[in-house]
């Protein structure tokens, strides 16, 4: 697999799109770029490395010949045509829910668990979700060497998760809003203009958000530690691109701020960024169009000495999805 | 004191006239009211009832034959003024962190602890900090039954608890993002529109912000227990008005939903709006403008069965600045 053959499924949604560009920007030898979605968005045309590619529908022939499907095409879609993939010979990386908790499917952020991705009896690897992925990179280099035993994090979600159509919702909102006029909820099933939302499917057993229970679930099994307790809360904020977080850590045994630090400056894909004197710290639009996963005020816990405190901010169309996609696809070639 | 003479220092700002505000809406007898602010502001004329009053400038001659002088004017003019009006026999109700941490000063939120502003020896009482007073409001309930060890507690903290010319400096940034023109920081600090900032002072022994060091220090003060642990990270959010808190609790005993709620549903100053699954919880534009502390996504913590996760939602400069020192003027009466 010197220059793979790459398909797109979903190419014309945001994620689809950032697939797309990360693809280009990496620079990772591709032989023929497939462009697949439903018969809706097909006859599209997106530009890869200077040539127009037009969007094609989705059909089971379409995968013939393709040795790596990117999937970034909701959970339906994902579960319908995944195997369908898999079966013509690609090997499938799933950026949807639809797979993420299959014992047979492995759920790789390959700074963090890469060799997970070599046992894939469905054809088919699994990408996690934007808040997990990042929470995982930042956490994996402490967690390898002095073991978390609970995780406590309240996220910042940016409106890019949601897509491209809850992004135009939220910009007619704040129109709305600085004209003083009424706010229509539309796609974001309530104002996100000067608000704070909580919209995800609700889980009636437990009373979390599928958001959140995802990085209970997620997180356990790309850390491989079933044991390691996650306490979240998960908030869509009135920000375009770029989630944050707010993390608790609790070890076994105590983690000191400077210790965090060492271990994140030369951990992959990080960049810490934590001169809280100096005021300087992870912020959204810093990060917005860029790959680290960035970590500051790396503090001890006053409510818990030996524990730790932290701030976590990544582009979550990019590490959050589209980059580790891509990423994963870069390690089966390596 | 049937009718006292109020004084409201401060009385231009954006917490001063919520003040003028609540004493108005909430019919609190006032024999005559005094405004007062700096010389720069004095000359400014507010209504209240119907009539105009004028902004003097402070003078210690001011507050002769004031009996309630409420404080909203920064903590540098509190500590020059505070003794000056308790010398002149008024009892100082003040909104900033001058005080607050004085063992001869009590710190009160009247549905909590009222008790503590019958010993009031320098003639002070001071307001806790509006994240606080959202907190404790919702929390004493639970913690009169059933003692909490730990709090984790993130904030999403709305732009009117810096002051006007801060949500005009936010204002301005957003008609400037949205018109694709560069961003003035000014009295923000950073660009808040469509981002995150953390910008309180902080402190370089705990790597904490002042506001968070408040939440820890001040919840200890009010609940009267010197062991509770609080692990705070404080944000601010592009949201108006309102302050949000994902709070995480830890119990010496296992405390139920079930039994928060019914806890929550009758304690003073708060309102349960918790249907989830029929996409019922507390947002910050619906609170902005009323008087309760909204509590909502009551559940067991998924993390640590026996503790709690909850979402509480406050307008800030009425609970959490505004209401709460009337509140305390009010008891004086009683």
């Amino acid at each position: 697999m010197s220059a793979p053959n790459v398909a797109v499924l979903g190419a014309t949604g945001v994620v689809g799109r950032e697939m797309v560009k990360v693809l280009e920007q990496r620079e990772l030898p591709v032989g023929r770029l497939k462009l697949l979605a439903s018969p809706r968005s097909a006859g599209t045309t997106l530009t890869f490395r200077g040539e127009e590619h037009t969007v094609e529908a989705v059909t089971p022939g379409g995968f013939d010949g393709i040795d790596i499907a990117l999937f970034s095409a909701g959970a339906g879609i994902s579960r319908e045509w995944a195997p369908i993939a898999a079966e013509r010979g690609a090997i499938v990386i799933d950026n949807s829910s639809a797979w993420r908790m299959d014992d047979a499917v492995p759920l790789v952020v390959p700074e963090v668990n890469p060799e997970h991705a070599t046992e894939r009896p469905k054809g088919i690897i699994a990408n996690p979700n934007c808040s997990t992925i990042q929470m995982v990179v930042a956490l994996a280099p402490l967690h390898r060497e002095q073991r978390i035993r609970r995780i406590v994090v309240a996220t910042y979600q940016a409106i890019s998760g949601s897509g491209a159509s809850a992004v135009d919702a939220f910009e007619a909102q704040a129109k709305a809003v600085s004209a003083g006029q009424p706010v229509e909820h539309g796609e974001l099933k309530g104002q996100l203009a000067g608000n704070l939302l909580m919209h995800w499917t609700p889980d009636e057993a437990s009373g979390y958000q599928e958001e959140e229970l995802k990085m209970v679930y997620e997180t356990r099994k790309i850390l491989g530690d079933a044991e390691l307790r996650v306490s979240p809360t998960a908030v869509r904020v009135p920000v375009i691109n770029g989630h944050a977080e707010a993390i608790t850590l609790e070890f076994g045994s105590p983690m000191s701020p400077q210790r965090a630090r060492e271990l994140l400056e030369k951990a992959p894909g990080v960049e810490v960024v934590d001169d809280f004197m100096g005021g300087v710290y992870p912020q959204p639009v810093a990060a917005s169009g860029t790959d680290p996963v960035y970590v500051g005020r790396i503090r001890e816990d006053v409510g818990n000495p030996g524990g730790l405190q932290m701030w976590v901010v990544s582009d979550n169309l990019r590490k959050g999805a589209a980059l580790n996609a891509v990423q994963i696809a870069e390690q089966l070639l390596a």
